[in-house]
């Protein structure tokens, strides 16, 4: 929106980004740390890079579409073309070739980039968001691919989900290109049909979706196609062996879908996908797969890898959904009320001591009735409030009030931490 | 750098911003977690907002300087000007301005944002850079200034600083502001000699400076200016009752400099700046003030506010310098070697189980030899490995060793978790 009346500016964000206000924040760190911890739990380390990336970065592997018509993409004042990631996958590939020779093997890398897509907004779709991403390098078996998905099994059980929740779909993107040359289809039409492949549970119709593919590869084609998936989902030999692993792993809601391909054009063996299983909205939450080909385009030998991307969008729906989401609880320990100025000096002197004790305190320097700092404190979510006054500054004591519950205590000062972090909330 | 030969991309990052690998991102996560932890300890709580703004967000009231030619601004494909953010103050007052009604007063707010500029890349002045951000809305009085300075000061004494190491110069606009319209300056006039007085200390000679501040405003103006400065140095009543609340708080490192009035035009009252010390590379480290107007440009009623903006890439610096930085430790806690092919399945399971105890477990699928495996956790930087065999698997035990020591201890599985805790690491 532009500027308003008498020129005001607007208030709004720019559109199809969040502002995240403390509520918000608090469930995006709780999504956050948790991708995070579990990240962590199975060495995997944190990097970073920076949003702006050189835009030939992109005109390389990676799907055409999202190069052409949905990057952020403009010249810098020095001529440059830059673009604002769309994916992190190409970063980190980038980085890995740029110290391959430093760099140990096995690596395990996380990190939780913000990733823009200029896309129409809708639910789960916005032009910003965030997105785990865990890469493991070095390791060309299929333990490495059993470890990744057993890593994002993980993730979602961290969350609260249960087995029945979600449902892990995989596939080895070589056999459906195998499958596909020896129909005799040629090398661009396999990628232009992955594409459409990929697209298959978007389509409102199956039939739909077939007309489209007949139309692409011709009718007989597409049979031998649908013949060939039919008897690999009961017999595949890569996919059984994978799934052995996962199982011995403790991860047993998996499932072959010979249609899972994948958008990105990097992938070159396993695929996977995390699927809700929620019946009035199946659809993907997230997924990832092989990429034992991408180092190439920087001139370096190849590194296998394999490794996925998680959105904090998608997986906040399902949360919310699944009624996963934690209530909210300020990082202010206690509130501290000050019944008039005159205990200004005192109250400040307290609240750093109180500090030095490991508790986060905010003090109101207002000055108000102290049923409106306690009113104040209440709306920030603050569990705890103390008023300070000339009995306290007397006795060198505190009357913690629980805004929960209601219950109050006095505590000498040198004891309120204690005391807060003895209180069961 | 563009393309190399053999049309392989370049690794090399975007001009002006910064790769980081695990060691790196080790320092900035420690840096802000300084930062965030001493913010949280005030009771500030966090929030956040998109890198993208309307443009319109920065034409008003910021400096015109930053928004014509330090900006990264580009027409989006629908035709809307958009602007990484160059600050966080603008976002933040959009946002308070946009839920006043609901919020709550006191309110205090912490960011971490990452803000560009576009500037001719130099030590300490990067593309792109991490910046903490405290802001304290709603409390009109000194002792709000008092307060954010002192969380300043208690930032820096967090990261190890001491005292003598860094100086607090404060000052207040409004003095001088009034000065120079006594003088005879005309509004423009004003703000045109503040920016000018911002920049004093970047000139490299005094003398420089004085030529241009005389060319601007006229010699006997300057004189006059300059004889008002040092009458208030000694004797200014607004920075003297600062300065006593500061004491009180335990801040004493604090010192009014009359010429300090800060870049941004939208500054109000108290403005400081935090200084090292250093005298081989004197210089401003970051700062802040009092923003009491800024939200009537949203056509809000005002809110006072104060607050200040902290970089990553400064901090750095000065910290290096101090030899302040901690040492390189990996989240992982443990790297699980795994002596043949025969053993994975066992030690996938065992890392599992280690997992649960809570601890960060890499394992090494490779199937290399040992000590192989163990020259990789060390490059990784982790402290403790162990090798899992057949008679590990018999026992039940892992021998786990601490890589700085070299001391070797035998611990049943299910105590790996307590054991490597109670090292003294």
């Amino acid at each position: 929106m532009p500027q308003g009346e008498n020129d005001k500016l607007s208030t709004d964000p720019y559109k199809g980004v969040r502002d995240f206000y403390p509520r918000d924040m608090f469930l995006e760190n709780y999504i956050t740390s948790v991708m995070r911890e579990t990240a962590e739990r199975y060495g995997y380390v944190e990097y970073g890079a920076s949003i702006l990336e050189r835009t030939e970065l992109y005109t390389s592997k990676t799907s055409d579409e999202i190069v052409n018509e949905q990057t952020y993409t403009f010249e810098d004042r020095g001529g440059r073309s830059v673009t604002l990631r769309p994916e992190m996958t190409p970063s980190v590939a980038r980085m890995v070739a740029a110290k391959r020779r430093e760099l140990a093997f096995p690596l395990r890398l996380y990190s939780m980039p913000n990733i823009f897509r200029y896309e129409r907004p809708q639910r789960g779709r916005l032009r910003e968001h965030w997105q785990l991403n865990c890469d493991l390098f070095g390791v060309p078996g299929v333990e490495a691919d059993a470890e990744v998905i057993t890593l994002a099994h993980k993730i979602m059980r961290a969350f609260g989900a249960q087995d029945k929740d979600f449902e892990i779909l995989i596939n080895d993107r070589r056999t459906v290109v195998e499958a596909l040359s020896q129909i005799g289809l040629e090398e661009k039409q396999v990628d232009a049909f992955l594409i459409l492949l990929d697209k298959r549970s978007k389509f409102e119709t199956e039939v739909g979706f077939m007309a489209e593919a007949e139309n692409m590869i011709g009718k007989e084609r597409f049979e031998a196609f649908e013949q060939w998936r039919e008897k690999e989902e009961t017999n595949s030999h890569q996919a059984g062996e994978l799934i052995g692993a996962l199982s011995k792993l403790g991860v047993d809601n998996v499932r072959v879908d010979t249609s899972l391909v994948r958008g990105f054009l990097y992938y070159t063996g396993t695929v996977f996908e995390v699927f809700d299983t929620i019946p009035q909205n199946r659809r993907s939450l997230f997924g990832g797969g092989r990429y034992d080909n991408l180092l190439e385009v920087f001139g370096a030998e190849n590194i296998p890898a394999v490794g996925f991307g998680m959105g904090d969008v998608t997986m906040r729906d399902f949360l919310e959904t699944r009624n996963l989401l934690p209530e909210y609880i300020s990082a202010t320990d206690l509130y501290l009320c000050v019944l008039g100025k005159d205990f200004l000096d005192y109250a400040g002197q307290l609240a750093e001591k109180l500090r030095e004790q490991g508790l986060n305190v905010a003090l109101d320097p207002t000055a108000r009735k102290a049923a409106d700092q306690i009113k104040t404190a209440d709306k920030h979510g603050v569990l705890f409030v103390a008023c300070v006054g000339g009995q306290e500054q007397k006795n060198k004591t505190l009357t913690v009030k629980n805004l929960k519950t209601g219950n109050e205590t006095t505590v000498p000062e040198d004891k309120v931490g204690d005391f807060i972090w003895n209180q069961d909330v």
